[in-house]
């Protein structure tokens, strides 16, 4: 390898610290586990024992452009501090990056988690033939990217991508950050888990209501088992969610008139029971789709079939993600690659 | 002045030519009627007359940059196409930009109308301290611009921006683009007063009934009138109105973090009757909002002291135009300006 960097996908469950060279192949994974109950310095010690373990190892056969960390929360990026982290109890206004780099003596680049999976799809993922990309996770929450030129567009404050408390349904439901009808409450893993608990308890809901009551976990996976089983309230339950991922895809598409937006996170694992329903509200609510879609609306359901172009003008593509969890890992990698241009 | 270029307004009324120097200091504007009844030939050769005199009569004092035209509708970039315009019937996809070159001999900029009010506001107007922009257009319709690092940002097709078919109310009222709900049915002139006129027939809604049969025009401006003067149905408009914006604009603050964001058009002078609902639903709606609101509110109600900016982060300002029609002339005249960097 020519050069390379160490990325790092700090999750509330996994803690992941990759070698992987400029050109974007994998030199070298180790997967912990987040021992988030041991407390902020006891992760922090994983980290960068790993960290430094890895780049020891490599320093001489390549020179190690840097060292990039996804952290799920809002990072300030002038001080470094992590303004607030819910999956991280404890972490809030603590100065990671500081912290970090005092260890390691070197330093480091900080990026929100959606961030950096932005940017990951976008060197190597499903959008890797563009630069100008969005990213919509579909995890326990819902999360989002945006790539502009390459790089990772923050806004003012390093908070642009915060879509999951934008609205789609005004009176809809509450969420817990004090808004109505946010999309987290309709397209997270949480959101599938309650909409199908209100379909049962609106209506008994057979199938929902035995998967619920088996003593099996009853999530997003399992409800979306039922939905490929044909089983109507489940499909419906995915429906609805495609149709509210629908309505704030067509705000971004009509906003921002991007080639390319990618859909991840482990609900992303259910495309085929929620993408026909986004694709319908993207045709009616999105001007900007209606003029620009591929001519097959098929043909972008699967990943591998995304890169439509016909025509003069750009078809706006909308596909799934490709490198699964991955994505965040490699995205926080190329951090100091795109520090270094 | 050092040098000057040419910028052109073509409204669906008013058709608008100014040269203007490199600093955006206006140097002679040329306000004429846009005679859309007697065909586009004949106001493309009303323009380039006006551009041409202009152009002939400062030629000797300073080098001309070029000439900036601002189109209602989607301009296909690659082709110079005008691809859509409600505004200039008869318009669609004709070669506007092969026709002004031929007549003037010489290269012309086209652009979409929104986008250059959006540069105009940028470059001279309630944004000039910022690069990063966005704009919110409440006319007859509502159009959206955004501006990144001091330039129009275009989209793949030229369409960001493209906001007043963006969903609000996702089982609202039907639009004519085939959608639901969206802005342009809740917050331009006309929906104003269908919104008032709806109030009429649901309860009878006296002074709204009152200046809507006394033969004079049925206006926004008229409807605000009454809800300056206290007017409860009145004002019940213009907050559902606000309710409307807030709800889009918690969006794109959510989406993009922008510093800051611009409100022009004819509506946009009901500000005091419609602004409150706005930062309500922003407050409540936008979780970056929240984070980053100036610390005063009402600070923000006024254009004069937008630029609020306490402790160490950006704070997001939200704030109405300040160069009123005259914002997409000096955006079209700072066209061929940023060309020539």
């Amino acid at each position: 390898m020519n050069k390379f960097s160490i990325g790092v996908d700090l999750g509330g469950t996994n803690l992941r610290i990759a070698a992987v060279d400029d050109q974007g192949q994998l030199v070298e994974k180790v997967t912990l586990g987040t021992k988030v109950s041991l407390g902020r310095d006891h992760v922090i010690d994983d980290m960068c024992d790993a960290i430094q373990r890895l780049s020891e190892k490599f320093k001489d056969s390549a020179p190690l452009l840097g060292i990039g960390i996804g952290v799920p929360g809002i990072i300030d990026k002038e001080t470094g501090l992590l303004r607030e982290s819910p999956n991280l109890p404890g972490w809030a206004d603590y100065p990671v990056r500081a912290e970090i780099e005092r260890r390691l003596k070197t330093i480091v680049i900080l990026e929100n988690d959606a961030n950096v999976a932005a940017l990951g799809e976008q060197w190597l993922g499903a959008a890797k033939d563009y630069s100008d990309i969005a990213m919509v996770t579909l995890g326990t929450g819902v999360g989002g990217g945006i790539v502009i030129g390459g790089e990772i567009f923050r806004g003012a404050n390093g908070m642009a991508g915060e879509i999951g408390h934008c609205t789609v349904e005004p009176d809809g439901h509450p969420c817990g950050c004090g808004n109505i009808g946010c999309i987290e409450q309709y397209a997270s893993a949480k959101a599938v888990v309650r909409m199908a608990r209100e379909a049962i308890a609106r209506n008994g809901a057979s199938a929902l209501a035995r998967a619920a009551g088996s003593g099996a976990e009853f999530s997003a996976q399992s409800i979306y088992n039922l939905a490929i089983q044909g089983d109507e309230d489940a499909r419906r339950v995915f429906r609805y969610m495609g149709r509210c991922l629908g309505i704030l895809l067509a705000t971004l598409v009509n906003s921002l008139n991007l080639p390319i937006y990618v859909i991840g996170g482990g609900v992303s694992s259910a495309w085929d029971a929620f993408a026909p329903a986004v694709f319908d509200e993207l045709r009616r609510r999105a001007l900007v789709y209606a003029a620009t879609a591929p001519p097959d609306p098929a043909a972008t359901h699967e990943g591998a079939s995304a890169h439509v172009k016909t025509g003069s003008g750009h078809k706006t593509i909308i596909t799934r993600a490709l490198l699964g969890s991955d994505a965040g890992l490699y995205g926080a990698a190329r951090l100091p690659v795109i520090e270094a241009r």
